[in-house]
């Protein structure tokens, strides 16, 4: 008849003890480990330095694509996307042939962390910049429990039975923040600081939004002001005895020419010049309703052969010689290089160097929003590269654990819960 | 731009292979090991007698509670019901109060080998006798996919675009068996054959019913011809070119006394007599809509505390010197021994011996389905050792790993498709 206090936790394979005290995790979105270098070389993120000197740092892979949605569910799932299933933000459903965004809860596969804590008796908080991400985030989450899961973006929507939260702006102390803005961010992290004083969770989950990174290159006025305030917002979490770790869903990279104009192939306008128009489809996964970021242009695409005249030899044969395309797939390789789902995979992957995006065609996409800024962005594998620190140091079976095996950013609640102790 | 042919599947943590030729999985509902080593000792069983002298065999742990839905959701997951949440066949849902079924979908967490399967592209067939167990081993299979899922008891109501199959009666060539019947088994085993024949899917799951078992103990004439047939399908089964594997979801244990009436403790009755009435309630979690078998009377219940008098650790104090029950546990003890879900556990967890049961309150239990029979019946831990036969021998790295940990049976599938190549 002994008694066993704290459970362990089972999600997707893994297994988890008992946070022995408040984890948070923060996605910094967009957050390039280029950001961090240039922080702590000039000085002006010192939270992150310290837990980098005292406690762990790496730089970890994110899961490709690169994009958003793909990334949050593969930290909250644990996992790879051939496990949670959300291999982009955007993607071709194929019962109805509709390209669709990717963020029903009903297309999340497997368990997430927090629904299998939540069961098991621990309190959860995820607050997210982007309301796209946040019905995913709650799936199975019992928030009737004392749970907590809502947007800033809709941070003025909130009600108790449905978010866990009611009055968030006054609870934050802040206004509803634009959806593009750095304050998007930081109503995040304010409101993150707050749940740990008044909660205590077991768990924290704190996803931002990447303007600034779109905008600003490291090192440009707007982009220090910005890691300092989130610095900030990370020593203060640490001050209040959690533990904190950093890591981020994708990296971000320059993709103008000299001329500060975009170098991007327009694969869509390619294909149709050799197969004819609707032969073949070119899907952006980077593409959401946030598009001045990036005008759906990224570094990763899935095409699809829908007529009967493009077979994926021959568009790989096609493709294959552009300038700034660097790997090129069928769908199963593909797969099975970047642990993808198959049945939400295209019949060929093109993936494009680190200074060039790639694009359906040209006059879909719509480039406005970036306002004459150089086109910052992401997707490929050159921004799947993230930082992953933790706030205290980790055991030594973990130290080991990251000398044989590459370290996926998707571990960072496995490093932050058990690893730490 | 190098082609792989055949992804690797990731199922709730495990990795799987692509099956190198069709892989069958019979669960044989109450397939006590008794039942094996009595038709081996007197030869009606000759190819199960064949598959554990030429493959392998061995007796393998099940998950407590030892019933049908938990145990069946634990092999298609390959996962203990911590992971998959179906820890009974009934339940209290802590949201209504209400004791129900747990046969809904969505109460299933996780995913199902054949759901992953079936997304990268494999051909997958289950049948089931049951039709309770039906629309779980189906959660996430795409049935427009060429996949099929159906149950013997409906058989008379199937139709291609639900369960991937017309006119199953006339396609197996038998009447819709009675529900308790042997027939009802020997369709699904009938199905899969003709299945496996036509469509020579990758996997093929045949969950059969325990009628028989529950009846006859082995060496009856009725359980002695029963396994005769069944063993008869196994070996056309095998005959056809597929990897044939053999478990069950429990045991079964003759649960009457010297007189032939069943040992039974009626808990309810002793907690009302105790705390008073709508004090505690008792849940049995073998209860399903097959109750002439069992009366709903198992080896295990779950006692939750629902009025202000008793506690759990009364109760626990209170039934402790009972003859016949062997192990009462709280909540967090139940869950972190057998890895079941925190969340769906009663406040006291109550097993009995190998030859006594327990119940609720003696008037709410009908008996009268048992015609006389001795009460013949499963749930506690003392049902949970299950056979393990693969028709084919296993890898030396499969053997050491059942020296180096206990063999659970969800193992099943890991080792039918790893294990074999």
């Amino acid at each position: 008849m002994a008694t066993i206090d704290k459970p362990k936790v089972k999600v997707n394979g893994t297994d988890y003890g008992w946070p022995r005290k408040p984890v948070v995790v923060v996605c910094i979105d967009g957050g390039d480990p280029a950001y961090f270098d240039h922080g702590v070389k000039h000085g002006y993120i010192p939270n992150v330095e310290r837990f980098m000197k005292n406690g762990f740092s790496a730089v970890a892979d994110g899961t490709v694509p690169s994009v958003t949605c793909t990334n949050n569910m593969s930290i909250i799932t644990g996992a790879p996307a051939s496990v949670h299933g959300i291999s982009g933000n955007f993607y071709l459903d194929p019962a109805t042939g509709e390209a669709v965004v990717m963020t029903g809860p009903e297309l999340l596969r497997g368990e997430t962390i927090f629904a299998q804590f939540a069961r098991a008796g621990a309190r959860i908080a995820a607050v997210t910049a982007k309301d796209k991400l946040r019905r995913q985030l709650g799936k199975g989450l019992d928030i009737s429990r004392g749970n907590i899961c809502f947007s800033s973006e809709h941070a003025d929507k909130v009600n108790k039975a449905e978010h866990g939260i009611d009055n968030a702006l006054d609870f934050v102390g802040m206004p509803l923040p634009d959806m593009y803005s750095m304050e998007l961010s930081l109503f995040v992290l304010e409101a993150g600081i707050r749940i740990l004083k008044r909660d205590r969770p077991d768990i924290l989950y704190l996803s931002l939004t990447d303007y600034i990174q779109h905008k600003y290159a490291p090192g440009e006025a707007d982009a220090i002001e910005f890691y300092r305030k989130i610095d900030d917002c990370f020593g203060r979490l640490a001050e209040l005895g959690a533990i904190v770790a950093l890591t981020a869903d994708h990296g971000m990279n320059d993709k103008s020419n000299a001329e500060g104009k975009p170098n991007v192939v327009w694969l869509q306008d390619i294909l149709d010049a050799e197969f004819g128009k609707n032969d073949t489809k070119v899907i952006c996964p980077i593409t959401d309703h946030f598009i001045a970021h990036h005008g759906a242009l990224g570094g990763f695409v899935r095409v699809y052969c829908r007529g009967g005249k493009a077979t994926p030899d021959a568009i790989m044969r096609l493709i294959e010689p552009i300038p700034g395309i660097t790997e090129i797939y069928d769908r199963h390789t593909v797969c099975e290089k970047f642990d993808l789902p198959l049945d939400r995979e295209g019949d060929v992957a093109v993936i494009s160097a680190k200074n060039v995006c790639v694009g359906g065609a040209e006059k879909e996409h719509d480039l406005s929003g970036l306002e004459g800024h150089r086109l910052r962005t992401h997707g490929g594998v050159t921004e799947a590269r993230v930082p992953f620190v933790i706030s205290e140091p980790i055991s030594a079976a973990y130290r080991e654990k990251v000398k044989s095996k590459p370290l996926n950013s998707y571990q960072i609640f496995d490093f932050a819960i058990n690893g730490t102790r």
